[in-house]
């Protein structure tokens, strides 16, 4: 056996157990009985310490180490040597993190989220502030492990998105704000927009199921290698490129959760389904920083893939064109009287809201820079915790002109920083801008890909995907990859162009 | 931390990942998409064999050492001695194992399960049998390796049923014999019996799901630490006492597979809910040999559990004095004209037939005699496998007046020697004598208990069983519950009672 042979058995096994972690992770989301969840914990943390020993181990050193050598002069591009190089860096980060460090910011990860839950209920964010100090402090204890040389949120955004920068998401920040603020200003100028009223009439669930199934399967998402389940808070999670799990959630009188809360997923789904069969239960299809297996190069690139189905794709008039017949055939009583432009500018309704899981295209990533501004100001000294709730308060009424009633509307409205995932928010708006990058260089390169999407037909853009993104799982940074799909760095243009131009002709002026 | 502390410790680790097997198990046979399976299998492989190499380890070895010496004046029957007793038991069982032969029996499993099932499909016995020759060959070994004094079974049967022997077995199945045959004889004279008309009707799922589980309920199983699924094999699994999932199938005009399949498998899991809340993630709910987290004494106890909510309750005439009534409120019209008296006869029908998972309370013993002394004779040499038809045809005249028009009928029925599970059939048996014995004893020492199941009230037997059995999980063998909880030896006596007084009663002559 090779060096190389000898490393990939060992991470082979580290992923078989990462992929057994998320199994226990998606059955404790979707149907486990309620009492089971203390033991179910137990479960998850003896898998994930197990994991964890294996990958730190003095041994996985020497086998990474040996694989180095013996791959010295392979093609710097190749997966090989891009699984001992992913495999290498986190190693070393794991090195320099105190073991206490993870188990105390773990520990209290399980307590802050329970505490989150009561103060959201209660609307009482000084009884959250004391866990979300311990949890900032936790956070700066990693960034100062991990280390930076600008920024200490540069050391948490190498988690998510490796090649990220404080400096970096400023200027992109500042990009998005010089063309969403006055787009959005412009819509609103007219006052608040109607609800449409076909929204207030009842979508029978089964139907909704059967709709936005086909259309996941349609974008090429593959029922063998996967299946759709029901989850308050919608996901996806893999065990191998072979079981690929998708869910989404159902409101009656609300189809466009459940369809694109599905598109969205589909979207996370059909890249971890593309990963090169090789690839499986390998470095390359493990997040060691996270103890996750998953097969995507970053968070952002995840979520591009996301967006690109549900948003660039299936919120797009060409999609509607073809499917809304299709949804009239489900929904024969309830559209009857819809027209296919009411329907649309429905589905693209622009209306500033306090909740960002309900934001549009348009104020998402002002909901986004809001969080990301907090965090930074966090980590570098600009604010405390205690004054959270002013910030919050003040960036909402300046990027989204609204005021939240209640902290449980405003700071205490998202769990992620009881969990402590702080430097994870800005991936979501990363990944609305690289969307916008792979769509312009897919058009580019895939003649007649605008005319396929037009008849429905998504295996042009699906394919491209693959052979560009979804196929090398984390063999590239976001980086490589987007100069290796489009020839060019991340950068706003092709983004702010959809948003322009698809939101100038919905409201024009 | 004492040292039995530090022992708990480490057995509760590997406890989580037998319970982490066990989800993945479940997972696997209840809704994993279909191309899931072979990533699966090496997630599954993987962690059997962490958990295998932690519970085989040197550390594993001084840690029991060193529980033992701090216990050595404790009292013998307190839970901290088993559970340190129940690992050395397994732990020096395993230092006679070579390793090699666990790995080739597990990958030969897979591959024969397979074979097993082409070979049944196309009927030829032929194609699977180098396949059994191979799983016979490292039974053998297996029994060499685990040792024995009189005959090779008794080292199988030490696996799944402690202090059980083939010279044991030998003479209750005499017992069983002697009065089953005549009995049988007796049913069948008058010719075979018809099959009841109102098994003709529909009987919508939907209905039947509901009934069975209010059953369940009502016998004392706990929604809050379970659920019930659809499994075309159903089976009972555990995840420690706080999560027991329970499954059924459903045939649309035969209710009983589902009604009496989910008491069955209710039994078992009021076994595994009533573990001791103390003995959670404990080796006294660990099973070491078959690497599986499971909280009953034995298989046969196990089953004895089934069996009693299955069969001694659950078709009893006094359960359905107080349930038929329920029943037609779910099936009105498919029931109107159906007295209770012929609703309670074609519950216990008995009608000799080819396919054990079929057969009625009177010849299911017959088909496990059939199986154990074939499985015997393989292992002393009376038969070779090429013999098996022949031998299997044979002994399916002498017991059941029958003979398989094919061997898919026949001795290509089971799964279990594909498996490599031999001795494990004798269990179903010894299961059905122990229910005969805890109820006549919960009989002696529940005042009023018939009374209370007359009234539709499970608690004080319930209770009985939790106290006496459920409570100590592996805690004690087989034959050291009973004589607790019975003051009596394993006994044929009185499930033969039972057996003789229902069907004498149902059959009169």
């Amino acid at each position: 056996m090779t060096a190389y042979e000898q490393f990939c058995r060992h991470a082979a096994e580290i992923n078989d157990i990462l992929c057994a972690i998320n199994v226990l992770q998606w059955d404790a989301r979707i149907q486990m009985p309620p009492e089971g969840a203390q033991t179910r914990g137990y479960q998850l943390a003896t898998l994930t310490r197990l994991a964890q020993e294996r990958f730190t181990s003095a041994e996985n050193g020497r086998l990474i180490e040996a694989a180095e050598s013996e791959l010295a002069g392979a093609d710097p591009d190749s997966y090989p040597v891009r699984a001992v190089k992913a495999a290498r860096e986190a190693y070393d980060i794991f090195q320099r993190i105190p073991q206490d460090l993870l188990a105390g910011r773990a520990a209290l990860s399980a307590e802050a989220q329970n505490v989150w839950v009561e103060a959201r209920k209660a609307n009482d964010f000084p009884r959250f502030a004391p866990y979300l100090k311990q949890m900032l402090a936790y956070a700066q204890q990693m960034a100062e492990a991990i280390g930076y040389s600008d920024h200490p949120y540069d050391a948490l955004l190498l988690q998510y998105e490796p090649g990220m920068t404080a400096q970096r998401l400023q200027t992109l920040f500042a990009e998005l704000r010089a063309v969403s603020l006055p787009l959005l200003e412009r819509i609103t100028a007219a006052g608040p927009q109607p609800k449409p009223a076909f929204l207030e009439r009842e979508f029978p669930i089964e139907q909704q199921r059967a709709f936005a199934i086909d259309a996941a399967v349609a974008f090429g998402y593959d029922l063998n290698r996967g299946r759709v389940d029901v989850a308050p808070h919608p996901f996806e999670i893999s065990f191998t490129r072979q079981d690929v799990r998708i869910t989404t959630r159902y409101q009656l009188r609300y189809p466009f959760a459940a369809i694109f809360g599905l598109m969205h997923e589909t979207g996370h789904g059909l890249y971890e389904l593309g990963a090169a069969p090789e690839l499986t239960r390998s470095a390359l299809t493990s997040d060691y920083l996270g103890m996750y297996a998953v097969g995507g190069a970053s968070f952002g690139m995840h979520e591009a893939q996301s967006r690109m189905w549900e948003n660039l794709v299936g919120r797009s008039l060409a999609f509607w064109q073809v499917y809304y017949p299709r949804l009239r055939e489900y929904f024969p009583a309830q559209l009857a009287d819809v027209s296919l432009d009411t329907f649309y500018r429905a589905a693209n309704r622009v209306q500033p809201s306090l909740i960002r899981v309900e934001a549009d295209e348009v104020t998402y990533n002002l909901h986004i820079m809001l969080r990301t501004e907090i965090e930074m100001g966090l980590l570098d000294g600009t604010y405390t915790v205690d004054e959270l709730p002013t910030a919050w308060n003040a960036k909402m009424e300046e990027y989204l002109g609204l005021t939240p009633p209640d902290d449980a509307q405003g700071v205490l409205q998202d769990v992620h920083w009881a969990t402590g995932y702080f430097g994870s928010f800005p991936t979501y708006t990363l990944g609305n801008i690289m969307s916008g990058q792979l769509m312009a260089a897919a058009r580019r390169q895939v003649s007649g890909l605008d005319d396929a999407l037009a008849r429905g037909e998504f295996a042009p853009l699906h394919n491209w995907l693959i052979d560009n993104i979804y196929r090398h799982a984390r063999a590239y940074t976001p980086d490589e990859l987007l100069i290796r799909a489009t020839g060019e760095a991340l950068h706003t243009g092709p983004y702010l162009a959809y948003l322009t131009e698809k939101f100038n002709t919905l409201y024009p002026g």
